[in-house]
């Protein structure tokens, strides 16, 4: 409207989030809070055994048990839903178990009462006859095994058709790339050949609100309530399986509790829906802690990786191999195994490339994307990889990666020229803020200490769609209608934040609402640090729609551009009062994107931006017990513009202390697929007195093409910890840990074992 | 997309009603029926004098009632309300009553308990020390009495500040209109002068759900869920209350049972809002049905019409007073004034009219607008006044009336030229369904039989807003986002035909999303059949929006016209997935409104469209009693194109039949201003013993410019049926009532005065 008018300066503002204050005083809307007149509460019964075939499922006496209105089975869900199979990628997870159980915890059955401690009474009278199978649940057995966890393969998206019906196997989806030429002829041809095996563990999400659904039929359709980062799936694929319009499903998203990609596609909204509609009632489930172990889990992962260099250091091939154990059903695995299968060869300049990633099937619960999406897990493998070639080579670890990192415009193992310097950006600020080769104190008498640092790379999720209305009233205030689910990640204030910027207003008169599936327009999912780039985009776009289209109104009332019109009075002038708004609208999807080839995994534009990452690390080690103390974590971060610097720093620095908490200490463990930790009391995330010193060091120029030159950071301060943690071990103390976690026993063991006096396995 | 496609024909077939199934089977969401988790219940203690001021209020022993929360006075309110008077025209009254109680039934304190039924005995507790004042209940009355309803005048709007601090008045809005010459000149030149005095009595609208609403505190700002038919107008009224930007305030409304104009602008929103705030809780106070009575009337009028003619029985000369028995607070008050007021002269060619139309304070219950906006009480008295010339006069009353219509092109008295031919086509009509002229059975013994007819003109309400979404998916879908409140009118369903037209689908792929003023645009309200002409439009330009939309994305994606891609493939072809949205939005204010100047009410351009109705009445007396039984309806409409022929049929005999009441039954009946039938006992609306055969004639060429042709209904059927009747009664007994109700009684007492034989008045 007006040049003259100061820009007022939201974007690059560290507002305070708009939730903190309903936050920290209690007042904040969650799921598990929802109680709807009429509500029925379900309880799960689960699978006691790891794969068997359900013989019969006696649920008579808990259907007698007074006050219990339903008890469902698979066979009643059917009623409802023709073929109750869910899955983003494969049709393949009953909504309660048919003929077959698959895990120990897989849903059987379902009771349902006005009580909930009622319902979780009558749980225990359910009584199922199982014929077992022999289980497999080793990501590395499976592959060899003669039991088949599925009996064929479901694909339901129209890329992976070419799996359909596929018999005796339990590799879910085999993801290939090969760059430049043969790799064989390539390591034939090398000075040195290196070659390892990593293994990292199933660990979990645990968001502190576990999954909790709520589910009320309408008169017309269905509304869910759900704690979930992806609405528009959940719609998109409850239509599916009831065979409905989607327009008669309804989702709608409170805050989350954390998220993680825990609650990402269907959790239990397909079993709530179906158990509403049934009962005719509402219906709400809300999962335990304990029961989160076995809903969801992170992958656990074999990585083999074989590198050929030459003698002047540089790596002229690489072959990996990864084993992504995803437990019983696909959920998002295939697409961790391509995903982040394509950049398992890291940020480095490999002339040639083979990568075999394969999403495995076993009997152990579902392994679903966390944070980092499979990257933490292979940068993990290969920066332990790069720091023991450097070692074998005699060759600082720095310069050794300053020999082989990709630099801008070099092409990736994928076929796309790099578009960014971050790599090598990333490398130099981690050694500097380390200060790598500087000498620092080693340690006392049996206390040694060691520096490590390392660094990763990730691709944005491609292609993917963001769409958004934003809606500018009379009042002055702007309204984001969008599907994007603030987890805690603060993506409703950032935002907030990009639309004030285009609005020219104060970030406080943006009001950003939930996500509703009746309104708010299509969203790919919140996952993978999409949000900030790809909605924020479409909230720029859709703000600068809205600005249009008030420039439109000032012309069509008269107003002189510079003229000072308040925007009430425009609206006035037009409706006779100070009421009624513009609408501005958007879909972004970047440009560009072309999808690799399915044989060789390459394409000239495989993501709109990277991510990169780095993590510098200084540990302490008692040597006679092993224990590893972690002093001081320097995460750098490639940012672009930092739309709320505190909220990307609380970004970088939470994504850290999580995989901080995988790296030394959590771990799921199993007893013949059953989860045997399965508590906060037995599974320790980082307290407070865990978390060491932490710096975040940001690289935020504007070179990324993101909204205000802004780029995702969610998961930035993940890649990286475990490695850096490795390596900073092997500094201290000259042994190398290839399986996480690294605890004080794994390190003493291996400095036994290094010192040629074994310990007994157990 | 592609012009070989049939065209769906979605506009003027009669689809069912889309949430039909749901009312019928109970399953329908209704506010009386929301329950929030740690929700108080609000009971209000209500003044028992008509006018007082308040010496003191002790609630001290209500609240110390086991299991009271709070007791709330005006002056609680002040502290969250700096000025807690609320009001769409004038600012006037207070969310409780603070200095004075101004009629019985006036809200003067709330009780908050967690049991309704603890709050309810609470009530009872309170104690009210009064000062009582002379009150005044008859507008006329009020017109010259001492005493002051107000102490000063307090507008709201900006058209009416000139009001301001007018003091010793209980005129609350004095609308005048002068057209043509000097009309005192104009009865002196006149042939023939007639001049008749009319009465209506105060009725109620009675909804089947009374007002409710709950109030839900947020972190940020407060929802409201709300049983109103103007929700953007609730976010604009109660964020001024406050002195909170409008976004902090979400009003949301599912469906009504039933409006008629009792659930516009504020009812219990600014009473609930300030209750849930000052407890942090949410709130709900839903009214009894007797409590209603106290809340919302219909306005009674003095009616006072005067004619004069020369010896053609051409009508020359009209003046109107119209005195609108108000009550103790404005409300829409001024607006009946102005905006019945305009017409009071009927749809009749006369040269010089002069119309005087007051509201006017009176120590009663709120009127409020009610199905017709004042025009059925106008109607009844011009109506009656043309029969009654016409009778004097020795000319048939058809004849009569063709001699004085209002023909195409002429000027309203308004000074804005007739644009339709409607007026004489509905006279024709009814006259011709009413076989007038042709010989009919007039009763046997002490029965007879009459028939008579009325016609009756009203404009739309001008000018007015009305924004929408239109969002049409992947999946074939479109949702109509809107702020229109389907209150039992059908305005979903009519909506939905009309988004369904323009994009070409199937009438049950649009989904209409209940108001949210979180999402949902503005909307000046769902009144004076607006929805229908203003909404509609801009629900047809929102979708021919979303149209242009995929029209713009088929050509991006490389569909060629005409070449039959379904709409999911061209999102897929851009989206990777069949997933996505194109948003189509549209602001629809009608062209050309010149407002009228203030001293004469004239104005070229003055509504958009007119409504015209017509009815016709057979009547049969028992004249041993007076008792009167209507045989048959016969109501006329003009209706432009009927977007949904059998819920317009609904509109104009459901407004017909409720009217019926008016005029023979409904009457609310004060003791020193105590309302004594608050209760369907004693307030009888019509059964279905009651209403006689009904026909509805529909003239419904296309020739209004709303949507595909369509004007608004809701209206219509109400406008004649009052006069139509009493013109019958005179045909069939020669005796002329002049005060609705017409019962028994008073057609028994004016035929014994007519006889000579008056009885006693009781």
């Amino acid at each position: 409207m007006n040049d003259q008018i100061t820009q007022i300066r939201a974007v690059g503002q560290s507002h305070p989030r708009r939730e903190a204050r309903e936050k920290v005083t209690g007042r904040i809307e969650y799921i598990h809070n929802l109680r709807l007149p009429n509500m029925l509460y379900g309880k799960i019964f689960r699978s006691t055994v790891a794969h068997a075939r359900i013989v019969s499922i006696d649920t008579s006496e808990a259907a007698a048990c007074p006050g219990v209105d339903m008890v469902l089975t698979g066979e009643d869900i059917r009623k409802i839903m023709p073929d109750p199979h869910f899955g983003v990628m494969f049709h393949d997870q009953p909504v309660l178990a048919l003929d077959k159980v698959r895990y120990v915890g897989e849903p059987v059955a379902i009771v349902l009462a006005s009580d909930p401690n009622v319902a979780a009474e009558a749980v225990a009278l359910i009584d199922v006859d199982y014929d077992e199978l022999e289980p497999v649940f080793d990501e590395m057995e499976a592959l060899s095994a003669e039991t088949f966890v599925h009996d064929e393969l479901k694909p339901g998206i129209p890329e992976i058709q070419f799996l359909k019906g596929v018999r005796d196997t339990n590799v879910g989806f085999p993801y290939q790339l090969r760059h430049g030429g043969d790799v064989d002829t390539a390591f034939e041809e090398a000075d040195r050949v290196f070659e390892h095996t990593f293994r990292t563990h199933p660990s979990a999400h645990v968001p502190l609100e576990p999954p909790v659904t709520v589910a009320e039929p309408t008169g017309a359709g269905l509304t869910l309530h759900t704690a979930n980062q992806s609405p528009s799936f959940v719609r998109y694929e409850i239509s599916r399986l009831l065979g409905w319009p989607q327009h008669r499903i309804r989702v709608r998203v409170p805050y989350l509790g954390g998220g993680f990609g825990a609650k990402l596609w269907i959790r239990l909204e397909a079993l709530v829906a179906a158990a509403a509609l049934l009962a005719k009632r509402p219906v709400k489930v809300s999962l335990s802690m304990e029961e989160q172990f076995y809903t969801i889990t992170k992958h656990g992962a074999t990585l083999k990786i074989k590198s050929g260099l030459d003698k002047d250091g540089r790596i002229t091939a690489r072959k990996c191999e990864v084993f992504w154990n995803g437990g019983a059903y696909a959920d998002i695995g295939p697409a961790v195994a391509f995903h982040a299968g394509m950049t398992a060869a890291g940020p480095y300049d490999i002339e040639n490339v083979a990568i075999d990633s394969f999403s495995m099937y076993t009997n152990r619960p579902v392994a679903g994307a966390m944070r980092g999406f499979g990257h933490p897990q292979l940068i993990w493998a290969y920066e332990n990889h790069t720091d023991m070639m450097a070692h074998e080579l005699g060759i600082d670890p720095l310069e050794f990666r300053r020999r082989n990192i990709l630099r801008e415009g070099k092409e990736h193992a994928t076929g796309t020229a790099l578009n960014t310097s971050s790599v090598e950006k990333v490398l130099d600020r981690v050694a500097e803020r380390l200060q790598w080769g500087k000498p620092f104190e080693r340690g006392e008498g049996t206390v040694k200490r060691g520096r490590g640092f390392a660094i990763g790379i990730k691709a944005s999720i491609a292609p993917s769609t963001s769409e958004a209305i934003v809606r500018l009233g009379a009042d002055g205030s702007a309204t984001l209608i969008c599907a994007t689910v603030d987890m805690g990640q603060g993506s409703d204030t950032a935002h907030a934040q990009i639309v004030a910027e285009v609005l020219n207003m104060p970030v406080e008169m943006v009001h950003v609402v939930h996500p509703d599936t009746d309104v708010a327009p299509y969203d790919t999912g919140t996952l993978g640090s999409r949000s900030l780039y790809h909605m924020g985009h479409a909230a720029r776009l859709a703000a600068e729609d809205a600005k249009a289209k008030l420039e439109e109104l000032a012309a069509e009332v008269g107003a002189q551009p510079g003229s000072n019109v308040p925007i009430w009075e425009l609206f006035a002038r037009k409706n006779g009062m100070p009421v009624g708004h513009v609408v501005g609208t958007a879909s972004f999807i970047p440009d560009g994107h072309i999808p690799p080839d399915p044989m060789t995994g390459q394409s000239p534009h495989i993501t709109p931006y990277w991510m990169l990452g780095a993590t510098g690390a200084e540990v302490e080690i008692d040597t006679e017990t092993g224990r590893v103390t972690v002093l001081k974590m320097i995460n750098v971060a490639d940012t672009g513009t930092q739309i709320n610097p505190k909220i990307v720093d609380h970004q970088i620095s939470g994504a850290s202390i999580m995989q901080l908490g995988q790296t030394m200490q959590e771990k799921v463990h199993f007893d013949f697929g059953q989860v045997t930790n399965a508590s906060f009391a037995d599974y320790k995330i980082p307290s407070m007195l865990d978390i060491p010193q932490i710096e975040t060091s940001i690289l935020d120029g504007a070179e990324a093409d993101g909204p205000f030159g802004a780029k995702g950071v969610g998961e930035t301060g993940s890649f990286c910890v475990s490695s850096a943690i490795a390596n900073a071990v092997f500094n201290a103390v000259g042994v190398r840990v290839s399986e996480m976690p690294i605890t004080g026993e794994t390190v003493y063991r291996a400095m036994r074992a290094a010192a040629g006096e074994p310990l007994e396995e157990e």
